[in-house]
């Protein structure tokens, strides 16, 4: 499928996303203005949505109805952008730059970015937990199991601890495919298991859209180094070259950027053939997959 | 009831949720190693557990199993925990004292202190997503519906902006009873209405545990204010008269040491009046009532 019509259909995806989203994130008076200021700020406008891509995309598969799909998905990304703001902080990847504008702790301050973010993951709970997601709390329950477990110490928080450690010290390969499948891998993979989680999907079904979801993670981590070592923040929207800058050790280091490419590419041809069950209504999961390492941003 | 009979359920409880913490809290290797050890460390081996009581009271009023009933107290001592790790950062509350000991970022560092706090946010939902929490998933989710809730920009991170915003600026009384409600009062509600939901509980006993709980973490919260107003860090193991240094306006600093420990009386007189329709099974319930008012740390 060509390039420009999954970024068509990423663009048409993360419009519902956004508009959900922008539902869900009221403004608020009061006090606490500021907070919810924040959490708007570094949720909406911004990002290409492939974990919201993801879970729509899926749940499409299963017969699911898009404002259901479209509220999971919003949940995700709420999650997603609460893991940037914290990841940004100052005595985290002390980062000034995201999606071309100032990060959260930049636009207010180090305490609201953190509370931002610690209000945001816990509003993608609140998110799935409430009736409007799913009528079936079997499905909800599953949702929040999920997710807190792809989010958690064995998951996006850990990866980010393991990245945390690797500064100043070189990771091998198999470290950092491990610090990926965790720091982004899990939640990448829960986007894609949870249209499945919606639509009731067999067991089967739902182990092959995890694993597709796994691989494309896999893959799109590794192309997301190679594109951090071969271009510029206007490109990138965020600081780039910034794995270099900290010395950090990653595939492209490691293996070079024409090895670590290849790597990608491998991983998204695997990630497609998880998609044997389903026929051509899944090929846009297929198309996404070879977009994720041939994109340029 | 004695004061040293509460005293007594309180440790006794806390006992056992200390156990269900540390089952729930393990130790990992890896890379990793440091965020599980910082989660521990933030948990374990210390506080009241005054959340994880009201847990385990309720739910017993309710005839839940002691085991479902402390895995839930467990959850909401973490998600208490993970808020009292990131109030205590720099840019925060800047406190390197709690329960006694070094407060996380200075045991650890700011980098784990803020993911450990993330972490354990996740791992308080994913414990009650958990079908060995209930085996009932519509539990589970309103579970997780009401946590979210009070965890969220509407309940304690909400409270903690508020917070922040107060610093040289003035509160009013209203604008204070409002931030204790945000900040700790809808967790402890949450606390008390969890027992209720984990026992099927008919719809007005719920509301009157809420509303219990409700009256209960008000008069709490102004005790605590009464207490860092007239204590030593010592006797508090954490640091004392940090309101007033802060220039906070506090119950204390607007109505003065008395009219506020009289406030808070009245609110736990309150609070027992919401148990009319329990027996002596809630005597427990009324004791601490009193307790949180007359306590001297």
């Amino acid at each position: 499928m060509d390039a420009s019509l999954i970024m068509d259909a990423l663009s048409e995806r993360a419009d519902i996303v956004e508009d959900c989203l922008d539902v869900l994130l009221p403004e608020a008076p009061g006090l606490e203005a500021r907070l919810f200021a924040a959490m708007r700020y570094a949720t909406l406008g911004g990002g290409k949505r492939l974990r919201g891509f993801l879970v729509m995309e899926v749940a499409a598969l299963f017969g699911v109805a898009e404002t259901c799909a479209a509220r999971v998905a919003a949940s995700v990304e709420m999650l997603h952008a609460y893991s940037l703001v914290h990841d940004d902080l100052p005595s985290m990847d002390n980062d000034d730059l995201r999606r071309g504008k100032p990060s959260t702790h930049k636009a207010f301050d180090e305490a609201t970015a953190i509370l931002a973010g610690d209000a945001l993951q816990a509003r993608a709970f609140e998110v799935l937990a409430d009736p409007d997601t799913h009528s079936d709390p079997q499905a909800r329950a599953e949702l929040l199991l999920s997710l807190a477990h792809a989010a958690g110490a064995r998951g996006m928080a850990g990866g980010q601890m393991i990245d945390m450690e690797a500064e100043g010290r070189a990771l091998t390969l198999p470290e950092i495919a491990r610090l990926h499948a965790l720091k982004t891998g899990r939640l990448i993979q829960f986007s894609a298991e949870a249209g499945a989680i919606l639509g009731r999907s067999p067991s089967h079904l739902r182990a092959q859209v995890a694993a597709y979801g796994r691989d494309l993670g896999a893959a799109f981590q590794i192309a997301d180094d190679v594109l951090d070592a071969s271009s510029t923040a206007a490109e990138l929207g965020k600081t780039a070259g910034k794995d270099k800058a900290a010395g950090k050790a990653t595939f492209v280091t490691l293996l070079g950027i024409e090895r670590a490419a290849m790597q990608a590419r491998m991983l998204s041809e695997q990630a497609v053939t998880h998609l044997e069950h389903f026929g051509e209504e899944a090929d846009r999961l297929r198309g996404l997959a070879h977009w994720v390492v041939s994109r340029k941003s």
